[in-house]
This record gives structure tokens, C-alpha cells and sequence, in this order.
């Protein structure tokens, strides 16, 4: 990214193991992520970066102290890197890993990337995956474990009423957590029709248009005014969060996942909601073993999250469409 | 309180039973809450209203619906009215029950008081205390239930280190609670000399004396870098809150009890900090049971919280020495 709004596809060297612990992967797919299109639309600052944090591919070569994945391997890997041994790793908060670095520094809307602690950070699938699993072992790169760990964040699970704010690829994933986790009822706050179809098919029950108060007292009607047991957060802005916040009912449990760059919380609307609240970048390496068995055995298809398929060579059109709300989520192939 | 910074003891009218549900107590003791300071301060709004939310007694009449507290009993009450019963009080939140309402707004800095929803918000204690349990008894209707629920929002316990951001009553019970929980590390952060002592009294292992980033700094030098696993507000500034999310481990617990009017939180702070947060007016009838328990059978020590003691006709002395931090707590007799 040249600048906000810029996107080139350009050569550059390929990468090389530099540490003993680094991996490298060829691509098999990559995607843009809704978090990219901050730089892109000037919130983050873009000065000639490279891009890209989500990625599938195969092991090209490895680095000498490189135990849990082997050339040839197909992997998974999380948008974060983590040595998964530490104390907060062990804790299952990966994303928080005291070697903790962001994959968007390497950038995987490439062919290959160089995965720093690939034994902590890459999973391997049980074998070679066919062709139409890709997208979906792609989404648990990030989308999916995000949306997961918002269910989780959530305490989404049986007998509850979950609320998700946002029907972007983290939304609608996390409703498929929701259901996965075996929640009784799940509302998706849409106004978009194609995606209201797309909540349906991952397992919303219900769908709440309204948005701001309105959509909160929506919600309350829905659940006995008590506001929701769970409520998921994956836009980013003042008006979802409070609106989040808004939903939950008294000791209820928020999970939030939007980057939210211009939140300003108000303490004591917070305090007064009486909240349970957790979020931010998700431990995605943490779900990754159990997301990747639940692709591997159909059980789950979240790779329809992908709207759009493009070649690399046309990332720029990619970002285009997704700034622009054509696709929910595009997935480039290599 | 007549306005901001004038407290008068008048005679007002005997309270009498409006609801079936209503009892009368006339009270033990009574006490001015670090809340109060902020109507005191001008902070809230105060124009001739009545004030106190905390209070130990004996019931004096009970409504005809009334069952689990009888005339002549000794009971603790919660500082928020609760059914007890209802589907969010079942989950441990009665200061967010359908039916919820603030004691405050009866004012218990009086002789008597008509508690509503008697049967959900008073607990009777096993028989008539000793004169010397009455303090701690009182503390547990707001201090110390607050601290308690600070410390068990925090997940104080075993192998868990602790820091508590305030050295006020509330923090000093949220020290009592976390070593009651078995915390291995409590860290008070104080400068005042006497309320060290108290804390290290209370259980505290570690004093930082420094705010801001550099009490932060100074937190995860004390917990290998990491910060500490279960951080307590107890204060309710902007300072003293984002000290408490900075000092908090990823994927530690922050809990919240501090009233936090002026606190703005940046979400992004709070977005990459990856923190559990759980705050907000404390349900001290959850806890209540438990914590007269332990008072009777002289486990815990909390009425030590207390270090002026005047009678109430003396309150706003008692006002004044809070303000001017020359008392912690100021019980009032009756």
C-alpha cells in the first residue's frame, strides 16, 4: 500500500529463513481483512507497507530449530505470531504472547512469507486439503478464530440468547460460533439482505435492523427486557460499541473484536451496565486445532464468508470492493 | 445534604411500611461511603437530599409478605435494593435485578429506614452481636462486599498475583478479600503511610507507592514483565483506571468498583491491553451469607476499616474528615 487508497502488486525478493525458528510458506490463498481497509481509507497511517496478515500455504523450508511443521506441510497459521510456551500463551492468550508480533509487519498478501516461530504460530491440517476446503481453512486464519473468540469472549453456549452488532465476515462468523457453542438464540443486528441470508444460513434466529437506542431497546424486547446473556462487538465504532454495551444485560458478557480506533467509552455508562467485557486482537492460535478438525470434517463451512475471488495480480479491485461494500470479504488466490 | 458540602442531621418523619414487602430497621450504625464525597464535592448534583446507603439494625415492623426476616432479627443489607429472586439476581447480579433501586435514595444515615423487597435485600445475622462485630458488620453492606466482588471480579486466588489501584476502604477490602481468596501476590499501590500499614494488615506483600505509567512500569517489574494476573480499581479517575488496565496481564482480569464520572476509556487501549474487565456497582447480596459468616466466626477484621467513629448527629464532621482524607471511613452510632 503506496498510500490510503494506493494498492500495487509489485515484485520483491523472496523471503529467507533469518532465525532458526522461522518457516518459510508458499501460498496456497490469501484474503483482505476488514482491519485493512483502515489504512486504506486513512485512519492507520499507509506509507509504502506491505499487506496482508491471513494465510494458508505449504512449508518450503524451515528453519533449524523447527519441530511441529515440515517442508511439505500444509498450514494454517494465526494473524499473530506466538511462541505458544509462554506464561500468557499457555493461558490461551496467544495474541498477548510475550514474543507476540503482528503477521500484517510480514505481509501475506504475497507469495511467500517468512513465519517467524513457526512451531508456535503455524498449525498443520491432516493432510493435503482438497481444493474447496481452502477458503475455509483460509477464514480460520482470522476471521473465524476472531469471531470465535468473540463467541467464547461471549460466553456464547447452551440456553443463552447471543446478540451480534455487525454483519461483516467476523459477525457472521461469530454467529457460527454461537450456534457451534449451542446457543438457543441468536440475533443479528443487519440492515443488508444478502448478509441477513448469510447470518440466517450460519445460525441466526432472529434479525434486528435497528441500530443505536433503538436497536438496543429491540434487543431487550427480544429477551424478556433483561438485554442478552452474550453479545459480540465486531465494527469497531462509538455507536456499536455502546450499542454492544447497551444490549447485555446485567452481569452479561461482551466480547469485542472491531478495531476501534475512535471508542471513547463513557466509565460510568460502563459501570452502571454492570458488564462482564473481553476483546481485542484474538488468540486465534488457541482455537486453530479444534477450527481446522471441524473444517477437515465438514462440520462447519465458513469459507462462504468469501464473496469474491480474485487473483493476487488484482488486489487493488479487491480492496476496492470491499471499501465500497460489494464484498464482504475477497479472497485472492495464488 | 443541602447542597454541596453542607450536611445537616434534621428530624424527619418516622418511616412506616408502604409495600407488604417493606421492612422498617432502626438502626445500629451507619457510615459515609466514599460515594458520598462525590454530591459532597460537587461533583453529583445534591439539593436537600437524604443520604446513606449503608446500615446494620434491627427490624422493627415488617410487611405482611415478609418471611426470611422477622421483628427483633439483626441484619446487613445490601446499598442496592434486590428481589433475589429474579433471573439476573439468580446469576449473582442483584445490583442489577429487574427490580433494583439504590439505597441511597432512602438515606440511611438516619435512625431508621424502610427497606424495601426486605426479604430479597436484608440478611440476618446468626443471633445479637457483640458490640465489637458491628463495624465489620456494617462494612460488609457496602466496603467490604465491594472490595469482595472487586477481588472475585479480578479472579483473585491461588498462584495469582494482585495489584489493587486505591488505597481507600474499598481497596483495603479488596486487599482483605484477595488474601481471603488465597492470592500468593497482593500488591497495594498507596502513598499514604497509615493506609500501607492497614494494607499490609489486610494481607498486602508488596507496597508501590508510584501512579501513572510509572506505577504501571513499576507493577510488571514486580510480575516478570507481564503485569499482574488480577488488577482492582478502587478509585474511579482516568488516571487510576488506566493505571489499573496498564498494570493487568493479557488476558488477566481487571475488576472495577470505583464510581468513574470524568473516565473517558480510550477503546483501542482497551482493545490491544486483551483484558477481562467485570465492574460496576457491586452485588453485595451475593456475598452477604458468606461474609457475616466469616465476621462471626472472626476470620476477617473488616470494621478496622473504620477510623473515626462519631454519633450521628456529628456527620457532617464526619463529611468533612473524609474530604479532607483525615479519615478512611467514619462510622456513625446511633
Amino acid at each position: 500500500m503506496y498510500s490510503a487508497g494506493d494498492v500495487r502488486v509489485e515484485e520483491r525478493e523472496d523471503p529467507r529463513i533469518v532465525e532458526p525458528t522461522d518457516a518459510i510458506v508458499r501460498l496456497t490463498a490469501t484474503c483482505v481483512c476488514g482491519s485493512d481497509l483502515w489504512p486504506y481509507r486513512g485512519i492507520e497511517p499507509a506509507d509504502h507497507q506491505v499487506m496482508g496478515h491471513e494465510y494458508v500455504g505449504v512449508v518450503e523450508e524451515i528453519g533449524a530449530d523447527v519441530k511441529n511443521v515440515k517442508v511439505g506441510d500444509f498450514v494454517v497459521g494465526s494473524f499473530v505470531i506466538s511462541d505458544n510456551t509462554c506464561e500468557i500463551c499457555r493461558s490461551g492468550f496467544q495474541s498477548k504472547c510475550v514474543h507476540a508480533s503482528f503477521v500484517s509487519q510480514i505481509g501475506t498478501q504475497a507469495e511467500k512469507a517468512r513465519i517467524p516461530l513457526a512451531d508456535g504460530t503455524l498449525v498443520a491440517t491432516p493432510g493435503q486439503p482438497e481444493p474447496e476446503l481452502i477458503p475455509s481453512l483460509l477464514a480460520a486464519s482470522d476471521v473465524l478464530g476472531t469471531g470465535w473468540f468473540a463467541a467464547v469472549a461471549a460466553q456464547a453456549g447452551p440456553g443463552k440468547s447471543v446478540a451480534v452488532v455487525g454483519d461483516g465476515a467476523v459477525g457472521l462468523m461469530a454467529i457460527l460460533a454461537a450456534k457451534q457453542l449451542g446457543a438457543e438464540r441468536i440475533i443479528a443486528m443487519s440492515r443488508h439482505p444478502e448478509r441477513q441470508a448469510l447470518a440466517r444460513f450460519y445460525g441466526a434466529t432472529d434479525i434486528v435492523e435497528e441500530r443505536g437506542d433503538a436497536g438496543v431497546a429491540k434487543i431487550k424486547e427480544l429477551t424478556d427486557g433483561m438485554g442478552a446473556h452474550s453479545v459480540v462487538e465486531a465494527v469497531g465504532t462509538q455507536e456499536s460499541f455502546m450499542q454492544a454495551v447497551g444490549s447485555t444485560r446485567g452481569g452479561g458478557h461482551l466480547g469485542y473484536v472491531g478495531v476501534n480506533y475512535d471508542v471513547k467509552v463513557p466509565g460510568i455508562e460502563l459501570f452502571f451496565a454492570g458488564i462482564h467485557t473481553l476483546g481485542g486482537p484474538a488468540p486465534v492460535r488457541r482455537f486453530l486445532p479444534d477450527l481446522i478438525q471441524l473444517i477437515w470434517d465438514r462440520k462447519i463451512d465458513p469459507g462462504k464468508v468469501f464473496d469474491l475471488t480474485l487473483p493476487l495480480e488484482e488486489a487493488a479491485e479487491g480492496y476496492k470492493a470491499m471499501d465500497e461494500r460489494r464484498a464482504t470479504k475477497v479472497l485472492l488466490t495464488l
